[in-house]
């Protein structure tokens, strides 16, 4: 049986921030399936800052080709397999792309489990390999955040910047979150529980989070780049302060002239690190990363606030939204 | 008993690179001593690039003012003391400065252990603080190296280079080392040991060191900060790279405009540690160092050359050449 796909495909690349007229959208048909394939309808995309990386050549991650589809994670429910493990009804988590239907061979898809009244969506969610799990990763397994630290998070406002928040204020920590605008900076306080929220694009940064953390920052969670990472440095708990660089979604649009952390001195001042990190480079740590999210869930301490744009025809405004930093909270596309 | 002293002050601040005229000599008496004291003739001092970072306000460690003392850490002999703890004769370690004669309180000098053919030089030496010791810490202890790795040095030819690519080989590593000028390079490889030297004055930094490091650097150890930086970051390792800032003389004639490391997104890419320390703050660790490089001493492997400047009236001389890299090995001056 054949099945029609709506994918949204590169059309152009840009120098800079993308536009609308760099996206097409186009109908094909799918034929029949492979050996070892699944037909995968899509549920659930997550809109993820690093596929912005992928829509200019030389970025980090493999820039997409042009006409090919826009890649995205995202959970579906399996219609057709070809896979011994895989049957019709199952759900899926994978690199789906910007589309309707996305037919993979089955070692790239990912069964759910769904025990414990875990809901698919939760999986581009609160325990979502680039939403839940790159901020429990990132605060816990790299920055070691400990009960009392004073936490830096930059795009705090974002999907793994909400998750950063929630789950250092869960571990006991005071949390400073940086947004821009003055809703963003409510919804981290009213709906996150941070404890100040601070508005990059209102505020003299450097004297903002000078003051909100008068004994320094120990940790600092960046999304962000640029200005933010040097206010940051400048700003470091007198020893041992840990900055997981998460992105530098700051950047992303011209990274052939990346601003490097002029303060990166203080380093070596402080006795402080550094520290990149790949997510899945800490994959032995998943099991135990989901077994506290979703603990936390449970209690009702993680409620991550989401912002769904239905359609796909509207994956590329979502896009775009997302490099704007218009929404607050888990952006995702429902094709 | 009265005591002249001939030491070597500040005239002047200079941005940038400082110059002869911004010092001066002259000789001053040490009346009687004050209680809890020691005045020591001063044996060695040990030429540090920190020191650099005391004749500029603003930056970060403490400015030295105008007409005092310049800096420096050395060793020297007890002549008299009014100290419980110390007699003349005894051999100390401090914050001796550029002078022939220190007056100190006791509390700031340690009394050298010379037990095992350990000479008193060696304290500002393989054993010394800013040398030995912030070599292994850095190279050791932030860096954690470990036996096959692949280790870049930059200021490879300077007295905490040396160290580091002498440390570095004694555990088992392939060591580059980047120094300025053939003469450097040939003292790297013929009396270090390193396996690859390049002289960044006159390479192609990028490429000599993609082509010395193939499957990438798994350590960094960087005393020089700038272009180094950048490449290094470019080149490390695919996984799990760690880098130790140590220093970054390239940037200490314009701390308020230094050269941010534009590269370094590639931690996160790379899951790779950008971590600066304090030595001192590492001071757990001391005992466990100076065993293993007493050790390597005993055994030879590590013989750290010296290049020795007699006479206080030559010490700002001596600062000069150490600025602009004019030595190799240990720097050291002889009031």
């Amino acid at each position: 049986m054949s099945h029609t796909n709506r994918r949204v495909f590169i059309r152009q690349y840009r120098d800079g921030m993308p536009l609308p007229e760099d996206f097409g959208i186009e109908d094909t048909v799918i034929g029949a399936l492979p050996a070892e394939h699944a037909l995968v309808k899509v549920d659930t995309l997550s809109m993820d800052a690093w596929i912005r990386t992928t829509l200019t050549p030389g970025a980090f991650h493999e820039t997409a080709g042009l006409g090919s589809t826009i890649r995205a994670l995202g959970v579906g429910q399996v219609v057709e397999s070809t896979a011994a493990g895989l049957s019709a009804g199952d759900w899926v988590y994978g690199p789906l792309s910007a589309q309707t239907h996305a037919l993979l061979p089955a070692g790239a898809l990912t069964k759910l489990d769904l025990s414990n009244s875990i809901q698919p969506r939760d999986y581009v969610g609160p325990l979502g390999l680039t939403t839940g799990l790159t901020a429990w990763v990132g605060l816990i397994a790299v920055a070691e955040v400990e009960a009392g630290d004073t936490v830096l998070v930059s795009g705090a406002a974002g999907a793994v910047g909400s998750m950063v928040v929630l789950l250092a204020k869960a571990r006991g920590a005071r949390v400073i979150g940086s947004a821009g605008g003055p809703d963003k900076c409510r919804y981290l306080v009213d709906k996150l529980g941070a404890d100040v929220a601070i508005d990059y694009k209102n505020a003299d940064l450097a004297a903002e989070v000078a003051a909100a953390a008068p004994g320094g920052i120990n940790v600092f969670f960046d999304n962000v780049g640029g200005e933010i990472l040097d206010v940051a440095l400048a700003n470091l708990a007198p020893a041992n302060a840990r900055i997981a660089i998460c992105g530098a979604i700051s950047q992303y649009s011209d990274l052939a002239n990346v601003r490097g952390p002029k303060n990166y001195l203080k380093l070596a001042e402080r006795n402080a690190a550094m520290k990149g990190f790949v997510v899945t480079h800490h994959a032995a740590r998943f099991v135990e990363a989901k077994a506290e999210i979703a603990a936390l869930m449970r209690e009702g301490k993680i409620v991550l606030p989401e912002h769904v744009v239905d359609g796909i025809d509207h994956f590329a405004e979502a896009l775009l939204l997302l490099f704007a930093g218009g929404h607050t909270g888990n952006l995702l596309v429902q094709p």
